[in-house]
């Protein structure tokens, strides 16, 4: 199916340009990645490596069918038949009009070409281009494989079909394309995190607290704020009832206080280089770059999840996206209900599936199996759905983190009220994991009574036992 | 018991003195209130409503029984007896210097006193008080009845034993103190906070952005990356191997551009603050602020739960408390396994519990049972275990988010490698939601193979099957 695949060229690998190959490549896409770097396919299958442990486990769903990742020698050959182009070359002007003016002399006209530039602005990037509207800023955050926000800067004479064709693309893998409204330095978030920074420098100078502190300051107290709602949301449940012009009125006067250093900004004398990276080895040296990089994305992984249970912020982009991937397919005549990766937060800390998410995938595999005979969200809505009653699960072997798991369901009685349901859990290799059984009871949502399904809810579930009854049944004792 | 209970006066009931009140009665404190808002009553208790709702779900056991609140009439009333006093009375140094003189006139030298203020410092809170060294700055961050960070500053001329006592009543309700080393305006966290709001207060008055596209660009992109880790961890990380110092002289140049707007701040002319108001309205105005504190708690539960299953950030500070709470008594005959709260994080978007937690419940009553005969997690980590090989669940009620859920289990059989469970899981009302059973069988983890327990686990084993086998019995059609 390979030929059928769109294809997107890298240029540039370092992390994020590696970051940006491995978000498409899960996605389902070929990519084509030029780096000039001898360590170059090294530092990529690295990134790549940290993706595929990531990326699979925001959904409940597979993704596609990984795409193929091609080193290429020139940027002539990573862009010809590409449909998206993404820059992500060292930050300096002269270098990115270099790969531009490349990039020009082989790619079709209209092909989208993002810059992932911190600082730049549109006009200072097209600047000499042949084709200078298709050119636009594409601002990621590393890592690029799970955040989904990219700063979309176009410039002034920004041509709308080349940037709004990016921006369908950078959404149709799971990012969320941001319009910024007016060029300006460094766009919007990086603004923040100079001020930021810079706000943090004189607090380690002057000695009001080590890295670690500020770290702490930040991740235990707003930053939990901010993974969620941001500031201005945040800022409107403070100002109460009485609202954020309220707010805004009670804190205008701190403007004009003593409460940020940023303009004048500290020299970075070595002395103070040192003190910085010296409590930084303090804070986090006990561990790898690598390893912390693990941490970020398990504890990344596992938050975005929970927003995602919450429908809210981050995860509630990835449940868009989610809806947009293929459900499982058909295998044989049983119904392939399942098909995921072990995600981090469904672990001890060994890695190994935590036996209650063993009965986590079941009761999603019942879900399936309810949404097959028409007993969907819309159907609940209305007022109907099924609950189990009861249900067993055998424990046969263990599974890990990052592993993909398989789930074949059989119905083993549909009449009336009763549908019951059979699975079979097996790994990659064909390996039976667990079995699970539910007998689940058709229930009026009002009355939290049991009921009589809907005529064509029924007609399905009779139909699905029917055509199952043939097929080899388990055996007694692995049933209720 | 309410004898023995501490107590602490909280001077300010508004958000935040009302989630200070908050965070101790649900530790088991209890709280006299001084405020003479009239309405202080009513905002108290909506603030408690918010507390209650949300601070146990952050832990696997239940909070210890909740103080009494009393609302008092004066300053002395509130701080006779207490042992920590907490002012949060609106932000001018003249009101707080009249709380403290009244502070200080009723309540013993030594207990200590801190203030909630945003950017007063510590050396202008104690400005003619009697006891100057026991005044200090305790910093919260809304809602403090969920977020741990507390901003420690004492004073100049501090009572190391003041503030020493205050940090360790601070720790007891689950809060993290972070001593500030030198007094400075706005402290840590609200000098950054003000930075980022000047800069966001010029984009979205020159149009860059509106309100919730700027907080789209922190929540989709840093703001997951600094809940867990922060600032400074985070670059380390984009330094790469080559560390902090590298990082900081790559990035250094950008000291010099002009990326940020600070010192030269915006007038706040009524045009710009409707202008932000209006944009506020049109992002979040559909909900009520009480329907945005509870998605905002909501989000804050979900992803603490998240970090603190990977035993990471404010989520290891939940699970460093969790540890210092009593587990479940005893009732009766029978071993009370689990009395907890549902989490949010459990249940459907009506906020029932789902069906699959109902397993994660009578997972961790397994855990419990295997914890009470000697199979911890030290003996887990000297290679022995025990792991579940079949298990039946019956469902027979419902349960919602927030309702407190208790497990009674019973020894089934016990000897060689088997060990047999069940549990019957309750609501507060006595109401039976669900019946688990699970046979575990003993593990060497290193074979992964069926072993014998160690003597000491056996023993426990089998003088609980004994002790359990003189009880009644399950019925037989409860079973597996």
């Amino acid at each position: 199916m390979s030929s059928a695949k769109k294809t997107a060229a890298i240029i540039g690998g370092g992390v994020i340009g590696g970051a940006w190959a491995a978000r498409f490549l899960l996605n389902g896409w070929d990519v084509r990645l030029f780096d000039p770097d001898p360590e170059a396919e090294r530092k990529m299958s690295e990134v790549l490596g940290n993706a595929r442990h990531a990326l699979p486990m925001l959904y409940e769903i597979a993704l596609p069918e990984e795409g193929t990742l091609t080193h290429v020698a020139t940027i002539s050959e990573a862009v010809a038949g590409a449909v998206y182009i993404q820059e992500s070359v060292p930050e300096r002007l002269d270098l990115k009009h270099k790969v531009f003016a490349k990039i020009e002399a082989s790619a079709a006209m209209k092909t989208p070409v993002g810059s992932s530039t911190s600082g730049f602005k549109p006009s200072e990037l097209s600047e000499g281009a042949k084709h200078p509207g298709r050119i636009f800023v594409a601002h990621p955050f590393n890592p690029v494989y799970l955040l989904p926000l990219i700063e979309v800067v176009p410039g002034p004479g920004a041509d709308e079909a080349a940037v709004g064709a990016a921006e369908a693309i950078l959404k149709s893998v799971g990012l969320y394309p941001l319009r910024v409204r007016a060029e300006i330095d460094a766009h919007i978030a990086d603004r923040f995190l100079e001020a930021v920074w810079r706000e943090a420098l004189w607090l380690v100078k002057d000695g009001v607290a080590t890295t670690e502190e500020i770290d702490n300051a930040i991740r235990y107290g707003f930053g939990l704020r901010w993974a969620q709602m941001g500031l201005f949301e945040t800022y409107r449940i403070a100002g109460g009832e009485a609202g954020m012009a309220h707010f805004i009125a009670q804190f205008g006067p701190a403007l004009k206080w003593p409460w940020t250093k940023l303009m004048d900004v500290p020299e970075l004398t070595d002395d103070l280089i040192k003190q910085i990276a010296d409590q930084s080895d303090t804070q986090s040296g006990a561990l790898t770059i690598r390893e912390l990089e693990r941490l970020r994305d398990n504890n990344l992984v596992a938050m975005m999840r929970a927003l995602k249970q919450q429908g809210a912020a981050a995860g509630k982009l990835i449940a868009e996206h989610e809806e947009t991937l293929a459900r499982p397919a058909a295998e044989g005549a049983l119904v392939r209900t399942i098909d995921r990766t072990v995600p981090v937060d469904w672990t001890d800390y060994n890695g190994h599936m935590n036996e209650s998410r063993y009965g986590q995938v079941f009761s999603d595999a019942a879900d399936a199996m309810m949404r097959l005979v028409g007993a969907d969200p819309a159907y609940i809505e209305s007022g109907k759905s099924y609950f189990t009653v009861d249900s067993r699960i055998r424990y046969l072997n263990e599974t890990l983190a990052g592993q993909r798991i398989l789930v074949d369901s059989q119905v083993l009685e549909g009449k009336g009220k009763k549908y019951r349901v059979f699975h079979r859990m097996k790994n990659e290799a064909g390996e039976e994991l667990a079995t699970g059984e539910q007998l689940m009871i058709h229930v009026d949502l009002t009355t939290r009574r049991s009921s009589v399904p809907d005529d064509a809810v029924l007609q399905k579930v009779e139909a699905l036992a029917a055509a199952h009854a043939v097929l080899p049944q388990p055996d007694e004792r692995e049933l209720l």
